[in-house]
């Protein structure tokens, strides 16, 4: 278990009103954890910018579930990167689409370009990735 | 099945050639797909700028699994908003670090808000919330 | 001149090294301002979400000088728009193509239809607008 | 003058009509504009993500005017990066409140850099950094 330490942040009183309000309405019971959280997000954001970062990801794909072979298509994607698939998860939106979630492990740039792989199959029709570091640095 | 339309569009040369080595990159089998792509993906997000869409969100929290209480704080969060969760994954990133992904359905305010109380929990490191339209409108 | 007031923090000593690390590479003087500005970078993002904000903005147009009557249809929105336009600049960027800078006010929603507007016409191959909260309230 | 081709895309009939319905609202005076500009700004995002490419920029600096030396730091960082800087407008917000936008060119490593040391000065309250490629590609 690391050390905790204690800084002193100077504030105008006007700023601070306006950021206790801001986290009191998303729900935080502190301000350190608020600012805790800002500066971890803005080293998650620094860190991802480099594509050779080891990141946790979620690729997500909303698709048509009558395209032609897409189920194969996708499932042998998968298995051609088996490395870093952790668990995909699959939901029934309405008749015709499903939303599959992909979690996987790997580098930034690896994690992309499955995902425009994936996306780019016919019968997929939105395709996003959500990348995230691993959160090993951030303590 | 609806209708399919075919529609002409002019572009310069030197654009489509760009164009053409991009999605030869991503993997797409045709123009078509790639173009309508493009089209699906502009129409979700301007459909997700309105709060009152219906949506359908992975919310991806990385998070010390030795933090009090925090697996149950996050399971009341979910059941208290019952309605809309579908499923939750949970992988287990390192000897500190959990990744749990909470798949769920609602408006796009509703998610963001409840995304903002789970990040928000003491013990959680990174929350990010990835929002989609529901595919329905997207043929 | 509102007054300040001196907050502490408690940081894990690792998530601090990093941040430390961050905010030297980027030049700041002293962790308060790196915290600040955090701050309020997340306050401006906040207020940004409701189209009624007051802003200020610029829209970025990369354009194709030789199109035909197109400075005379992006003056003719700007005059539409009186009220809000402060200043144009205009970069010649190579034989072909210009950049216009356009700095405004307005609400974010009025701001977000005239780079609409302007981005749509022939001629205009990129558009872009990047809005800010006016600073009033970020003291 | 390069050349112009006709290239044919399929789509959906409820498809087109949503694209349809959200040009027509941005102004756009026929499709092939419309998907034109897709392509423009699909290539520009991916041609971005090398820090190496050359682009121009805007950054946009909210700040105290009454914050001691502050212009002239910012126009020393501007001399010490003379090659890039083309021009910079100054915006006046409210009494406290200035505006003021540098448009420079310059690979968007050195740009990010620039914002970043601007930003991180001691009044300077929001900074933003608007990258785009020069469109010398774009045709």
């Amino acid at each position: 278990m690391s050390k905790i330490e204690r800084v002193g942040v100077s504030l105008d009183r006007e700023l601070l009103g306006q950021f206790d309000a801001l986290i009191e309405k998303q729900g935080y019971a502190n301000r350190s954890e608020a600012v805790r959280d800002l500066i971890r997000s803005r080293l998650d954001q620094e860190q991802l910018a480099d594509p050779e970062t080891d990141a946790v990801a979620g690729i997500f794909l909303v698709y048509d579930h009558h395209a032609a072979n897409l189920s194969a298509k996708l499932t042998d994607l998968q298995h051609n990167h088996l490395l870093h698939i952790i668990t995909s998860t699959h939901v029934h939106l309405d008749h015709h689409n499903c939303l599959e979630i992909i979690i996987l492990k790997g580098k930034v740039r690896e994690i992309q370009a499955l995902a425009d792989r994936m996306t780019s199959l016919k019968g997929v029709k939105l395709g996003r990735a959500n990348i995230m570091t691993t959160g090993k640095e951030l303590t």
